[in-house]
């Protein structure tokens, strides 16, 4: 039995990842219990769909909800996980906001596990949801 | 009747977007009548999984998938679409090479269409495929 | 403003459809208000994946997961909408038992709507989720 | 090295269970070198989506899609794998005709592997198209 991970741990290995640590990906809470996690990405001008808008590409939020499923299921195998395939529904145009996407295990099995994450902007509303399968191995 | 895009049009709409240029994604072919188009992008040290193995994180590759399926039905719109919502599904690393995505309009209808998009390295190898539902008016 | 569709209007319905009729899809439970539905359907030899197993095929399961998703956006249409795609995850092998779809509308748009479904067994296990685009028109 | 599947091995397969034989699927081609399935359906009044019009139900749809992306990664594993989650988008009503699902698969992994099914028309139109997950292991 291993100790359960903690915002710090996800955090540096997010932060091992340059791709993710380049997006300015934050932990900003998590249940290793229930394996819930919620990471969050601040708006940038590169982000945008186009020059001005503050209108965040769909991009940088499929990329959001993946890395948040897979650190979820990660609180499972006490490491980042193989992504398997992940569906991503845009629901509102996201505009001059930071994302946060929260992301819970429905079913780690033995070989692969389902993840839903719900991305929302800061007045709380739901801007997209996603749904991953990932392999429940670290590695 | 208007004018078939072109690929000096579509990359122009490509530019107009801060993430899809800052990407530096690149049209490298498209067939306006068959509603096809081939986009690329080269490999960069942020868009790594993790520092030093030249493998791509899924997130550009989910990113690329979404922007190829995008300016597929642009070639029947006129111009981009909203997205509805994409599946990425990782078939093998990607390591050392840069990506093509050639995507393929499988239905074009009154309000919504359906895209196929085939993700290939540099040796022609099928590394990932995307399947996406977007809009068909641009704007 | 029209009256809110009650279990009574959505089973005959769902009756008025020779396919679902002939599954046995009953109604159990609804919220107008909060766009929820639940839909039971209880096993029988023909739903098996193999003779004598008492397991569920995956088809029927698909199918409600489908049908039970429309009828939620339904209760927003006043009527039975189209499909536009689904998915669908299993989680668990479901023997023996009957099954409830509980479908809830995430976002009904001016064109599409997304909903998620949970099928869960008689022991209250889930078992597969389901997450489908509808049109928002009935017809 | 086993030998590898015919048409009639696999059409054994589906009469053993109950639902794909109720449903009365049908092979009705393979390719076992290239990993490809086509699988046959007839129109029936129990699959109508409303009374009297010919128009198919997507559930038996899904069921059939299901069944063809199993069965091309049976030829690869020598019997019926675990679905474990496929997508469905329907393209066009299918209306007075027989349904064809073609599947092909596109990777075949050590655990996972995904299939591509398009659903033809009598007349060859593509009526609706799958993308699925499965096991790579029969049992």
């Amino acid at each position: 039995m291993t100790e359960p991970l903690t915002v710090s741990d996800v955090q540096a290995m997010l932060d091992g990842s340059p791709f993710i640590r380049g997006c300015g990906m934050k932990v900003v809470g998590l249940d290793a219990q229930a394996l819930e996690i919620a990471v969050s990405m601040t708006m940038r001008p590169e982000f945008e769909r186009r020059a001005g808008t503050g209108q965040w590409h769909g991009g940088p939020i499929a990329a959001l909800i993946d890395t948040a499923g897979d650190y979820a299921l990660a609180l499972h195998a006490g490491g980042p996980v193989p992504t398997i395939n992940f569906r991503t529904d845009y629901l509102r145009p996201a505009v001059d906001t930071s994302l946060t996407a929260t992301a819970r295990v429905r079913r780690a099995g033995r070989t692969v596990g389902l993840v839903d994450i719900d991305v929302t902007d800061d007045a709380g509303r739901l801007v997209a949801v996603g749904r991953g399968t990932y392999g429940t191995t670290a590695g």
